[in-house]
């Protein structure tokens, strides 16, 4: 029996980041609150936790005193501007590629696009950057999704976890549709990167353990690509949901993690496989 | 039986229009030349043979006291500034279409970005489309021809006749390569309705005759197009190649043309086919 881990997986830069910023913050004395869990992995929002870090689900929740951490996807324009204005110290984890995302929304906004947003409707992320494109924004998720804007300039951006066949799907429809087009691809290469390892994996292995929030958009779109290639796959979020059942006759046990799993997790997932395997 | 044309076919604006300033040039007593053939189509080239129009391969040829008609396809910068700097009377019927593309892709390439153009490599239109381009075009008919660009800013356009899904697959291919891409949909109307008129043809007819010139473009992609649909499909350029064995047995004959293709080589194919199955 062997394991064999995805050539790419777990943490992204970006959430690397955004932990890494919320425990400098912490350990300074800061007293922390995190607009929205910091992640989609609850074992990770515990250890955090653990280390002081309140979770609100509204800034009005924000106790006197508090610092309110951004996390990763970023925020609407309104709730940056509202903390300025109440003078809340803010320590901004928006990961650099979501920010440059926005950046671009606001930028084709300017010139006077009209944005179409690839993602999913209602996704923090995404509605962060539907804030930045000034009212003339379209989220759409699938090519039949696509209004009919012909006549005007249409931008294009996608969610930076967005997966990029469909991502393509949606450009050809609006291409296919309008005189001008003008895309940033904001796609964000880890996951894509990620993505492509799983790929490879299936066809070293004869079962795959995906590790990560069970409501994390992309690690179930890990799972997605396994399935979609014929693999027998188990999404865990942590170790103590492996069953010594799924190993056997397994002769090579493929592991990947979502961009939200911290190392940590990993590890002891792969302690309790082997625990499983050789007692 | 019943003869049905499709919902659009035939001559263009931009071909009509190109014969058009052809005869007014002609009946204004000007000694006239163009480089190539005006159209894909021998008939309606010989026609307006009979009326002086001389067919020249290359400038060189051009007769002292003649004028120089550009055709719809227009011609490349380098021979404008040649005809320019011989002080020849042009006439020119690039058709709108495409001179807006030119101006496209010297747009896009006065912006600093790399220009792919969605076309056939050879094809008279491309070459002039290319001749904008700065010395930083690549010509690709397929998105296994899309070039390594990654770093740099991308324009698209596309030769007008190209067909749209192809378009879509290259410009899918590029996005998910590139960062900033900047897309110009030149693809012409015109063309892509005789595409969609003769998929509906297809659904009302046994059989389809497509008339046009053999080394017409648009005109074979509407043979591949009703043959793809599972028509039985014959090719024609005059009427004289029509045989009554073709519509023994059919109830309904479907009609389409070319963008090349004159009214009036149409119009004597539905008499021939009037004569054929009531003699």
């Amino acid at each position: 029996m062997e394991i064999i881990l995805a050539k790419e997986y777990g943490f992204c830069f970006g959430v690397r980041r955004a932990i890494s910023l919320a425990e400098d913050a912490l350990r300074s004395g800061k007293r922390v609150a995190s607009l929205g869990p910091i992640i989609h992995n609850p074992l990770e929002v515990s250890r955090l936790a653990s280390m002081g870090l309140r979770v609100i689900e509204d800034i009005n929740d924000l106790n006197p005193e508090e610092s309110l951490l951004i996390r990763s996807h970023g925020v609407p324009l309104d709730v940056i501007s509202e903390l300025k204005r109440r003078g809340v110290d803010i320590v901004d984890a928006t990961c650099p590629l979501v920010a440059r995302a926005q950046r671009m929304v606001d930028f084709l906004s300017s010139e006077g696009y009209t944005v179409i947003i690839a993602g999913e409707q209602g996704h923090p992320e995404v509605r962060g950057l539907v804030s930045y494109g000034g009212g003339k924004t379209f989220v759409v998720s699938s090519p039949e999704e696509v209004p009919d804007l012909s006549g005007e300039k249409i931008g294009i951006v996608g969610q930076t976890t967005f997966s990029i066949d469909r991502f393509r799907e949606i450009v050809g429809e609006i291409v296919s549709k309008s005189w001008e087009v003008r895309i940033f691809n904001t796609l964000c290469n880890a996951s894509r990167k990620r993505q492509i390892a799983v790929e490879e994996l299936v066809e070293k292995t004869d079962v795959i353990i995906v590790i990560g929030g069970k409501n994390s958009a992309n690690t179930r779109r890990l799972v997605e690509i396994a399935e979609s290639k014929g693999a027998t796959v188990y999404h865990i979020e942590s170790w103590n949901e492996l069953l010594q059942d799924w190993f056997i006759g397994k002769e090579n046990i493929g592991i990947t993690a979502g961009a939200s799993t911290p190392d940590w997790v990993i590890e002891k997932v792969l302690d309790k496989i082997r625990e499983l395997c050789y007692q």
